[in-house]
């Protein structure tokens, strides 16, 4: 699949963050956006911007908060056309906390908001887009939010942001491709001044599966992350993604040499991928919390007990 | 997805067995007979039949080789409505090996080819017909074979062949999506009075979506394994395939019971699954056997080396 609008952002550190509270060290930030660069990806989004009132740098690694000298230290040195991102959460971030671009040395913000919180997400990203970056807004947990909610808010994206790009996000790994082709057909005939973006969940194993469904559809901004890693089973893998795109700006190779490297050793301390538990709440179209919290705990691998506990759930 | 045609297959035993030289001791495969039925999947695949004049029973265990002895101390007192299958290759096999069907455990038999040798597969497959079994032709390595010899191929099943279903089998793992589609559709096209089956491999994490994209266009019988074990990266999870298919029959909880209790412990002894040399073979749509060498040795981990490899054997 070769078009030339396609453009694949890598969120690996921003992700992978999410399971282990955002502390990864700078030689290995460094290592990521040197490969990533080399690769040829468009963008890299390093992790959140979220106020340090509400969050305790004690508790959290720097990629919780993205300070610009923090960003700046990653990319001082390395040759890089790679543009880079944050993500912001609603009701996390300070407007003010968000400086001018000129001053920073971010290229894109992405707001992640549920559906219900689209006026705010609204209001959010065209402060950011009146400030000079590029921005997008991320609607998560899509699987459960397909109501009349949903067409409205797309409206309401059309007719009032300035966004680039409004992404669809699995964030229960919960979609199968007849979804995901009704979705982005649904975004790409409401949202029709936009790019449509797509960010999967590996919960039953079906994030690059439907990457691929999306990019047939029509979704141009696509997000990966190296080996897969993100929260629970994790996302979409790049290296498969960059090898599905017959684009030829892109190399596999830094790619290959940074999962040998890092990746691997990486994964012998922090876990994710296919696991029962996620393909389970995938399944079952819920947040993966309570497996998350399984994993964590002595019954991690009794996985019939927590499936009747979902179902039990599901009755209430 | 319900559609009451819908079969699944089992083929735990069979393709796990390539990776274990077919050693599966009787206790296991008793527990995942008992498991399968009790899910209330419809066939078991057990195993190969080959010839003991070709391969020595001192280095293959009995699922290479499937006597109907051996077939029934594993079915012995489970209660079961599943079928039993077991898969032959094209000479491998003396047909007087085989008893009429009133003489064996087993009910069908799959017979694996490639496309060139399509006239064995349906003198074969006649002959199991006519001692009275169901009978199936599975055509391997289908995505390096999708010339004029395929269409041939095609039209000598419907025409010559007294088979129940015809597989596509992606040996390599690499088909994406769109390829099965074109697929399924042709094999309908042609091959109107058999079903179309589908067999999955999951070098890159594909092997559940194309499953389900074959679903989509009308293939009704179903390959997946238990945690997704199988040769390289493995098979279709039988559990997400359970996961998906709203048909009330099956039953998803032995299966989860049964990963607990054998497949966590399995995996921590042999090795399949998402593993990157894999995935470069199905981005490169070759055989895995490259792949498999080089997980034996001292460079497992070297990546980059390896598609670098698989590159140079593209320029000869």
């Amino acid at each position: 699949m070769f078009r030339p609008q396609i453009k694949v952002l890598d969120c690996t550190i921003r992700d992978g963050g999410l399971i282990n509270n955002h502390d990864f060290d700078h030689r290995f930030v460094r290592a990521v956006y040197k490969a990533v660069s080399e690769a040829g990806v468009d963008y890299m989004e390093i992790g959140y911007r979220n106020s340090k009132n509400l969050f305790s740098t004690k508790e959290y690694g720097p990629w919780k908060f993205c300070d610009d000298d923090e960003i700046k230290r990653i990319t001082d040195g390395i040759k890089s056309e790679t543009k880079l991102s944050i993500m912001v959460d609603i009701g996390r971030v300070e407007l003010e906390d968000i400086k001018p671009k000129p001053e920073s040395p971010i290229d894109m913000i992405r707001v992640a908001t549920y559906v219900k919180d689209i006026d705010k997400a609204i209001h959010m990203a065209n402060d950011f887009d009146s400030k000079g970056y590029e921005t997008t807004i991320n609607i998560m947990a899509i699987s459960r939010d397909q109501g009349p909610e949903l067409d409205e808010a797309l409206h309401q994206v059309e007719e009032e942001s300035r966004i680039k790009t409004l992404y669809i996000v699995d964030s229960f790994g919960a979609l199968y491709q007849e979804t995901v082709e009704y979705l982005v057909k649904k975004f790409r005939e409401i949202v029709k001044s936009k790019e449509v973006g797509f960010h999967g969940h590996n919960h039953q194993q079906l994030a690059f599966g439907n990457t691929i469904e999306a990019i047939i559809h029509g979704a141009n901004y696509l997000d990966g992350t190296v080996y897969g890693i993100g929260r629970a089973a994790g996302n979409c893998p790049l290296e498969l993604l960059m090898g599905f795109l017959k684009n030829p700006k892109f190399d596999i190779r830094p790619i290959l040499d940074l999962i040998s490297q890092e990746f691997i050793p990486l994964r012998n301390k922090i876990e994710w991928g296919y696991i029962i538990p996620y393909a389970i709440s995938g399944i079952m179209n819920v947040h993966p919390k309570a497996a998350m919290a399984l994993r964590k705990s002595a019954k991690k691998e009794n996985y019939k007990e927590f499936y009747e506990s979902l179902l039990d759930e599901y009755q209430d």
